[in-house]
C-alpha cells in the first residue's frame, strides 16, 4: 500500500538521550530550549478546568506563558474584510488568567536562570499516576555553591480550583543569603517587570517570528487572534500576610476571575527569615530574605485558587479562593497529593491500556490518556477545547473534535464526563436554535466553533458550511446512551438535542424535482476542509440520516418507556407527530452518492468531476496546502484534508459493506495530505480495518506522537486533544477492533504482528471489562459489575464476573479484502470503459513584487 | 409575460413639481431635503479625473461631502476574520481630497443657509450643453432685505485640472454690510469648524443611519470602508494675496496632491473691500467685507485647480496648480465656459440619441449620457470607478462595469475614450500576472476590484473566483479593435492583453478524464453572485471560448500582416508555437452545459438541481436578498442576482440560436431579482430581442431611473456609472437591435411601439453614422468619414457620406418566439416526463436575541 504522505512522515519521533523511555512518566534529562513552546505544552499540568503551561518556575525562557482556565475568554467584535448577512460576529479568545507560577530563587543576589545556569544535573518529570511535574536540579552558583532544588506543581483533580506548588532547595556546600520571590502576574495586560527589573511579555501569544510555519503571507487560520486594549480591569487587591489575591473584570465579556495565593516556608534548621510582600493591580509578590546556612533545606508551599465566573463580583470569587484556599492549608500538602494519587488510581482503573512488549509506545498512549483527564477531568459545566487547556491555540474553542475525537473515550471508560459535555451541548441549544434561525432554518443549528454559545467561525465555507456538527452531537449523544442507557438524561435533555437538531436536517435538505426520489442535502461542507460548499456530501448525509433516525428512535422509546413522560415532551419541544414520520422518509431517502464506474462513494456530488492533484510530485515544503495554496486552487482538486468518507464509514460502519470500505480506502487515502490532524485517526482505524495493518500502524504513530515530537509544527500553542482522543480510538476500535453498531458492541481484533499483547477497558452499562488480546486469543474479564455480552467475530459472547472468557483467535492481520487499484496506480491508466485518469499539480506561487500602487493619473 | 420582481418596481420615478422635464438639464425648482443625498451625486460636476459632489456652496446641508480624483486613493491593510494563503491584502480606498466648493454669504451678519432661508425663489440646473452647474434663488433675509444670488460650478472637460465657479449676488431692495467667505477645507480629517465656529463631520461618508437598507446586521458590503487615522497629511500651505495652495500626502499611499484656489472680485458699483485670508493646515479661508449698496452686484470668481500625483512632492503639484490657474485666469471666465460648451458639443454630436415625442424619457436619457462624459472624458491613464468620480461608493474600485456596461458606448460614439481605459488595463498586466501566479496559475489573472492594480476583492466567493473579469476585458478589447482597426494598439499592447489572459484560461481548465472530450472550468464565480464557485458556468465557459480564440485569431493577423511584428510579438512573450493551437483545441471543446429536459443552458453545470426559491412570495423588504439572508441560505437555491446566460447570449449572439435565447429568457427571467444594479441592462436588451417589447421597457426604464430615481437607496453613494452606460446599450442594442457579431455589425431595429422615433450615432472604423429609426423604416446618414456597410435584418446596407439610406422595415415588436412556459408557471406544474417543479421560500430570519455569554463555569 501507499506511504503515508509526506507531511506526515514521521520524523525521529522523540529524542531518547533527553526524552528517555518510562512507562509512567514523561521525562527529560538534560536542560535544552529546543522546542521550547512544544514543550511548554507537553509537560502542562491540568484538570479540564484549569491548566498550567509548563514554563519554569523563573518565569524565563518561555515560548509562550500560559495559564487557562476552560471558557474563560474575552469577546470581541468580528470584523469581516467583506461583511454578508448572517456571517459571526462575536469573537470569543480564550485569554490567560494571572500567573502564579512563578517562584525565584536569588542566591549571593544571583538569581536562578536555566538558560545560563550552570546545572550539575537536571530532571523533569510529569508523572502520571501522581499527576505532579517536579525538577530536579543542581545549581552551581558563579560563586561555585552548589544548591540541590526540587520543585513541584500540580493542579488538582480532587479539588478542580486548587493548584499546590512546593519549591525545596538545599544549600549543599555553604551558605548564602538567599531572596525568594514568589509573584502573581497579569501576563495577560499587566506590568511588565518583575521586582528585580527584568522585563517580561505581557502577551501571552508565541510571537510570529517563531511559529516559523506561517505561510508566506505571515498569517496562520489556525492560531488564535490577538486581542486589543486591556483585557483585564483591575477589581480585587488583598494581602494578608502572605496570602495575596487579586481580582477582574473582563472588559468585554464581563466574566470575572480571582486567583489567589497562600505562602509558607519551613526549614531543617531554624533560620531568621524576613517577610515582605506588595500588591499592586497587575502583580503581587510575596519575598523571603534569609541568609540560609550549609546543608539546611528549605521549603516553600505556595498554594493557589483560581474562581471564575460569569455573574458573581470578583471580592465574592476572592472569598471563594481564600476559603478554597484554607481547606487547602489544613490539609497539608501531603494530603493534598494523596488525593490526587487516589483521582488518577481511579482514572487508570478504568481507562489504562497497556501495549506489551513496546514501552516507547507504552509510554506515549499513557501520555495521551493522562492528556484526555487533564483536559476531561474536571471539565464540568464547560465544553472540551480543542487544546484542552495547555495553549490558547483555536482560541480556546469547542469544536466537533470533542464529540467525534474525545467522548467515545469517555463514554467506555468514565461515562460522567461524556454526560459532562454532552449535558453542556444542552445548555447551548437556546443560542443553535437562533443561530438556525439566522440561517432560515428549523430547528438548531450548532456553532462550528464556539465557547459561548454563539458561532465564532469567520469563514462560513469551512465553518458555519459544517452542518454535521449537529449530527456528530447527535451521534457521540447515542453513543453515550446505548453504552449507559441513561434514560433519564435522554427524557430530561437528550431527547430535545436530537428532536431540534434532526428538525434542521429535515428542513435543510429537500425532495429534488425530477428522476430521482431521494432527498438532498446542499451547500454543506463535510469535515474535508479541501472541498467545501458541495451538494450531498456522503458524510454529511450518511450522518444526518443517522441523526434523523436516531431522533424518532428515541421518540418511539421514551413514548413507549413511559407515554407520561413522552407527553411532557412531546409539549416541551411543540412536537407535531407527523414530524418523526417525515424524518424517517427522509432518512429512507437520503442521497448517498455512488460511482458504479469505479466502485466507490464520490465524497459528493461532484467530487469525481474534478482534477486529481498529483501529491507525489508536491514538494513537501508545500505542505500544509492551506498555508501555500488558495482556496479557489485547492477547492478544485481532488485532494483531501481528511478523508471524510472514510470516516463515515468508521463512525457508520453498519451502513456500508466490506468491500465499500475496501474500494473506498483505496480510492481516498492515497488523495488523502493529512494536513489536518484529526486525519491519521480515521485512517489507522480504517486501514486496521480493511486489513493494511502496516499502514494503519504508521497512522497510529503519526497520532501517537503528534504532540509529543511537534509533527505539526504547532504543539506550542497547545496539545491535540483530539489525537490523543484519536490514539485510545485507534487502540480500542482500530486494532482493538471493537464496534458499537446497531446491534450492539462488537470486536474484530487485529492486534499488529509485532505486538505480543494489548490490553484495554471499557465500561459498557455500568460493567467494566478488561479486554486482553493476544496473538490467538482475547480473554475477557469483568473487572467491576455483573456481566456483558458482545459478539466477538460474529459469535456471541457473555461474560460475567469471576468467569472470564477467552476466545481463540485465528489470523488477525487479515488479507486486502479487494484488489481494486488505488487511484495512484490508476493515474495515467486508461480504465475498461476508456477513461483516463490524470493528475496535475498546480503550479506552488512564487513570491513576486506586487505593483503597490496604481500609475499616475 | 411576468412583471419585474418587486425589487425593481418602479416608484413614482420622479416628483415633476420639483424636477419638471426638460430634455438639456436637469432642473430643481423648488428647494427640498428629500433625498439630499442622492441629489449631491445626480446634479455632481466631474470631467472623469475630478469631480465634485453637489454640495451646496454654504457647505450645509450635506450628507455626504466630496470631492473625488479618478484613481486618488488611501491604501490599507486588509484584515480577514479568518485569514487564508492568497487573500486580498492590500486594501485601496478613495479618498476625498479637499473641498473647494465652500463660498459662504454673509448679509448683516446673518448666514445664508437652505434649510432655513426664506427663499423667494430657487433654481437649481445642470445643463448638459454647457457643463454648468447653476443655482439661481433670491433669498429674504430676516430683516426683509431681498438678495438675488447666481452661481455656477464647473469642471472643465478642456484642462482635466481645473474647476470653475462663480459666486454673483446683487442687493435688490437695500444695502448691507456683507461678508463672503469662500474655503478649501480638508474633510478627510481636517479641523471641523468653518471661520464662523459652525462644525462640519470630517467623514465624508453616508452616516449608517441615514443609509436604512443595511441589513439588519447593519452593514451593507456595497459600502466603502472607513479610514482610521490621518490620511492626509499636510506638507504646503501657501498664500499670496487671493490665491491658496494646500498640498498633501496620504499617510499610506503615498499619492501627493495639491489644490489651489484664485480668488477675483467685481462690483456693478465703485465699493470699498476688505480682504483677508488664513491658510492653515487644513483649511484655508479668502474673506472680503463691504458695505455693499442697493442695487449693486457683487461677482466673485473662484478658479481652482487640483493636481495629483504618485511620484512628485506636492510642492511641485502647488507649483503645477498655479501655472493652470495662471492660464485660466488670462482666459477669462468666457473663455473658459465656451471651451467648455465646445468640448460637449463634440461629444453631443457624436453621442447624443433621440428619443421623439418622449421628453422624460429624453431627459433621463441625456442625464445618462451626460453622466457617461464626466466619467469617461478625461480619465485619461486611470481606469472608470463603478460611481465615475460622483461618490465614494465601492471605494472608487473599477469593477468589469467599465469594459461591458461602459466601453460599449465609448466604442462606437468616442473610440479614443475605450482606448484609453484598455491601455489602462494593459498597464495593469504585471499586477495581474503577479495575482495570476498567487492563484497558481499561467498567464495574467485581473483582479476583480482594484484601484492600483492589486486585487482588493475580501470576499473571494464574490470576488476572486470571478475569473470571468479577464475575458470581459479581452472582450471588450476585441470590440475595440473590431469597431475601429486600430492595429497598432493591437501590437503593442492588445495582444499581450489577449495572450496572458488566453493562458490563464487554458492553464485554469482542464481536459476531464471519462466520458467527454470536453474542456472544463470549474470552481468560478459568474456574473450572477447569488451562486459561486461552481463547474462550467455557462457564462464564464462561453467568455473563456470567446477569450481564447480571439487570442489565437490576433496572434495570426499580426502574423498575416507583418510577420516582423509578429516575431517582436513571439519574443516579448515567450510564445510557444503551440500555444495558439492548444487554445483552440480547448475552445473547440469548451464544455457547455444544455439540459436537453427544459431545453435551456443550466447556468452551470449543477444549476437544475438546486431548488427554486420561490419569489412570489418573498416578502418585498426582503430585497435584496443579500442583506436578508446568509450566502449559504441564498447559493442554495435558483435565484439571480443577475441573469448570467442571458448575458452571455446577449454579448456572444452568435453563438447561440433564436430558440436558444428565448427558452433561457423564459426560464431565468422569472428566476432573476435583479438585486444588482446590472440585471436590468441585460434583461431589457434581450427581452427586446426575444420580443418582449413591454417588459424591454419596464426593464428600460428601471434603469433609466436608476438613480434619478434612486431606485436602489443608494445614489448617496454615488452615481451607477453602468446603469447609464446600459441604457445607452438598451437603445442601441435592445431597441436598435445592433449587433457586432463575429460577421460584422447588423441591425434588427425593435422600436417601441409607443415611441416615434429613435436617433442614434454610431462611429465605425471613423465613420460616424447616424441611425433613425421610424416605426416603419430606419435611416442611415453618414455624418462624417466616407462609408460604412453592415446588414440590416440580414441583408447588407452600405452607406456613403451625402448618401443616406432608408430601409424599410415591417414589424418590429416580434411576435413570441418560443410559447415555452417559465419556470413560473411551471412551479408545482408536472412535466411530461412526470417532473413536479417545486418553488420553494425559505424562512426569514427574525431578529431573534443572541446568548452573549456561557454557562458559568
Amino acid at each position: 500500500m501507499n506511504a503515508p504522505p509526506a507531511s506526515q512522515t514521521p520524523r525521529a519521533f522523540l529524542d531518547r538521550t533527553r526524552f528517555p523511555v518510562d512507562e509512567w512518566n514523561l521525562r527529560e534529562i538534560s536542560y535544552s530550549e529546543a522546542g521550547l513552546g512544544a514543550s511548554e505544552s507537553v509537560f502542562a499540568v491540568a484538570n479540564g478546568y484549569l491548566g498550567m503551561r509548563a514554563n519554569p518556575e523563573e518565569g524565563r525562557p518561555a515560548l509562550a506563558h500560559g495559564t487557562f482556565i476552560n471558557g474563560f475568554h474575552e469577546t470581541s467584535r468580528i470584523r469581516h474584510a467583506e461583511d454578508a448577512y448572517g456571517f459571526a460576529t462575536v469573537g470569543q479568545t480564550i485569554v490567560s488568567v494571572p500567573d502564579t507560577s512563578v517562584i525565584r530563587l536569588y542566591v549571593d543576589d544571583e538569581p536562578l536562570l536555566l538558560s545560563v545556569a550552570d546545572l550539575e544535573s537536571y530532571e523533569r518529570r510529569l508523572d502520571f499516576r501522581s499527576g505532579l511535574l517536579e525538577r530536579n536540579l543542581v545549581w552551581r552558583t558563579l560563586s561555585g555553591k552548589q544548591i540541590h532544588i526540587r520543585s513541584t506543581r500540580m493542579v488538582s483533580f480532587a479539588e478542580r480550583h486548587l493548584a499546590v506548588m512546593t519549591y525545596e532547595f538545599t544549600m549543599m556546600d555553604s551558605g548564602a543569603p538567599v531572596a525568594i520571590s514568589s509573584q502573581i502576574l497579569n501576563r495577560q495586560d499587566g506590568a511588565n517587570e518583575y521586582s528585580d527589573g527584568t522585563s517580561f511579555e505581557p502577551l501571552d501569544q508565541p510571537s510570529r517570528s517563531e511559529l516559523d510555519d506561517a505561510g508566506p503571507g505571515g498569517f496562520d487560520p489556525r492560531r488564535a487572534d490577538a486581542l486589543v486594549g486591556r483585557v483585564f480591569v483591575p477589581q480585587v487587591q488583598r494581602r494578608s500576610g502572605g496570602r495575596y489575591a487579586l481580582g477582574y473584570a473582563v472588559a468585554n465579556s464581563q466574566m470575572t476571575v480571582a486567583v489567589a495565593a497562600d505562602h509558607s516556608i519551613e526549614t531543617s534548621q531554624p533560620v531568621d527569615i524576613e517577610e515582605t510582600g506588595v500588591v499592586r493591580p497587575d502583580a503581587a509578590e510575596h519575598m523571603y530574605r534569609a541568609y540560609i546556612p550549609q546543608g539546611c533545606t528549605v521549603r516553600i508551599v505556595k498554594l493557589v485558587a483560581y474562581h471564575t465566573s460569569r455573574s458573581a463580583p470578583a471580592a465574592e470569587l476572592a472569598d471563594r479562593c481564600s476559603r478554597t484556599l484554607d481547606r487547602a492549608r489544613a490539609a497539608g500538602v501531603a494530603a493534598l497529593w494523596t488525593d490526587q494519587c487516589e483521582w488518577l488510581d481511579g482514572f487508570w482503573e478504568r481507562s489504562d491500556v497497556v501495549i506489551h512488549g513496546k514501552p516507547d509506545v507504552q509510554q506515549a498512549v499513557r501520555w495521551c490518556l493522562f492528556q484526555l483527564a487533564q483536559a476531561v477531568g474536571r471539565a464540568e459545566g464547560s465544553g472540551i477545547p480543542a487544546k484542552g487547556v495547555t495553549g490558547s491555540g483555536y482560541g480556546g474553542h469547542y469544536f466537533w473534535d470533542s464529540e467525534i475525537y474525545v467522548l467515545p473515550f469517555c463514554t467506555y471508560t468514565t461515562p460522567r464526563f461524556a454526560r459532562n459535555a454532552l449535558r453542556f451541548r444542552y445548555t447551548m441549544l437556546p443560542a443553535a436554535r437562533s443561530r438556525a434561525r439566522e440561517l432560515s432554518s428549523d430547528g438548531a443549528l450548532y456553532p462550528w466553533r464556539t465557547i459561548n454559545g454563539e458561532e465564532a467561525s469567520a469563514y462560513y465555507a469551512a465553518g458555519t458550511a459544517q452542518y454535521h456538527i449537529n449530527a456528530d452531537i447527535s451521534y457521540a449523544l447515542c453513543q453515550y446512551l446505548a453504552a449507559t442507557k441513561d434514560t433519564s438524561f435522554l427524557e430530561r435533555a437528550g431527547i430535545d438535542v436530537l428532536v431540534e437538531t434532526a428538525r434542521m436536517w429535515a428542513d435543510l435538505g429537500f425532495w429534488r424535482a425530477g428522476g430521482d426520489e431521494q432527498f438532498h442535502i446542499h451547500g454543506v461542507t463535510g469535515p474535508d476542509e479541501y472541498t467545501t460548499v458541495v451538494n450531498d456530501n456522503v458524510f454529511t448525509n450518511v450522518m444526518a440520516r443517522f441523526n434523523l433516525r436516531a431522533a424518532a428512535r428515541a421518540l418511539k422509546q421514551i413514548k413507549q418507556a413511559d407515554p407520561q413522560v413522552y407527553e411532557r415532551v412531546v409539549a416541551r419541544l411543540e412536537l407535531d407527530e407527523s414530524e418523526p414520520e417525515e424524518w424517517l422518509r427522509a432518512a429512507e431517502a437520503m442521497a448517498i452518492p455512488y460511482d458504479s464506474r469505479l466502485h466507490i462513494h464520490p465524497q459528493d456530488d461532484q467530487f469525481l468531476e474534478k482534477e486529481v492533484w498529483n501529491l507525489a510530485e508536491t514538494p513537501p515544503d508545500k505542505f500544509p496546502l492551506l498555508l501555500h495554496y488558495h482556496p479557489l486552487v485547492i477547492y478544485r482538486f481532488q485532494v483531501l484534508k481528511q478523508a471524510d468518507v472514510v470516516l463515515a464509514e468508521y463512525l457508520r460502519g453498519d451502513d456500508f459493506t466490506p468491500e465499500e470500505k475496501a474500494a473506498d480506502f483505496d480510492y481516498y487515502d492515497p488523495l488523502t495530505t493529512g494536513d489536518s490532524s484529526l486525519s491519521g485517526v480515521t485512517q489507522a482505524v480504517m486501514a486496521a480495518e480493511v486489513g493494511y495493518q502496516e499502514l494503519a500502524q504508521s497512522y497510529f504513530r503519526g497520532s501517537l506522537f503528534l504532540d509529543l515530537a511537534d509533527l505539526h509544527d504547532n504543539t506550542a500553542e497547545g496539545i491535540h486533544i483530539a489525537a490523543a482522543g484519536g490514539v485510545w480510538s485507534t487502540l480500542v476500535f482500530g486494532f482493538g477492533g471493537m464496534r458499537d453498531g446497531d446491534a450492539g458492541i462488537s470486536f474484530d481484533p487485529r492486534l499488529p504482528e509485532l505486538w505480543s499483547g494489548l490490553s484495554f477497558k471499557v465500561t459498557l452499562r455500568g460493567t467494566r471489562v478488561r479486554v486482553e488480546l493476544g496473538q490467538r486469543e482475547v480473554t475477557f474479564t469483568v473487572e467491576q459489575g455483573e456481566a456483558a455480552e458482545f459478539t466477538v467475530r460474529g459469535e456471541p459472547v457473555a461474560v460475567r464476573a469471576g468467569r472470564p472468557v477467552t476466545v481463540a483467535l485465528k489470523q488477525q492481520d487479515q488479507p486486502r479484502l479487494l484488489g481494486a487499484p488505488t487511484v495512484r496506480d490508476l493515474a495515467g491508466a486508461r480504465l475498461a470503459d476508456g477513461t483516463v485518469l490524470t493528475t496535475y499539480t498546480p503550479q506552488p506561487s512564487d513570491a513576486i513584487g506586487r505593483v503597490t500602487d496604481e500609475p499616475t493619473p
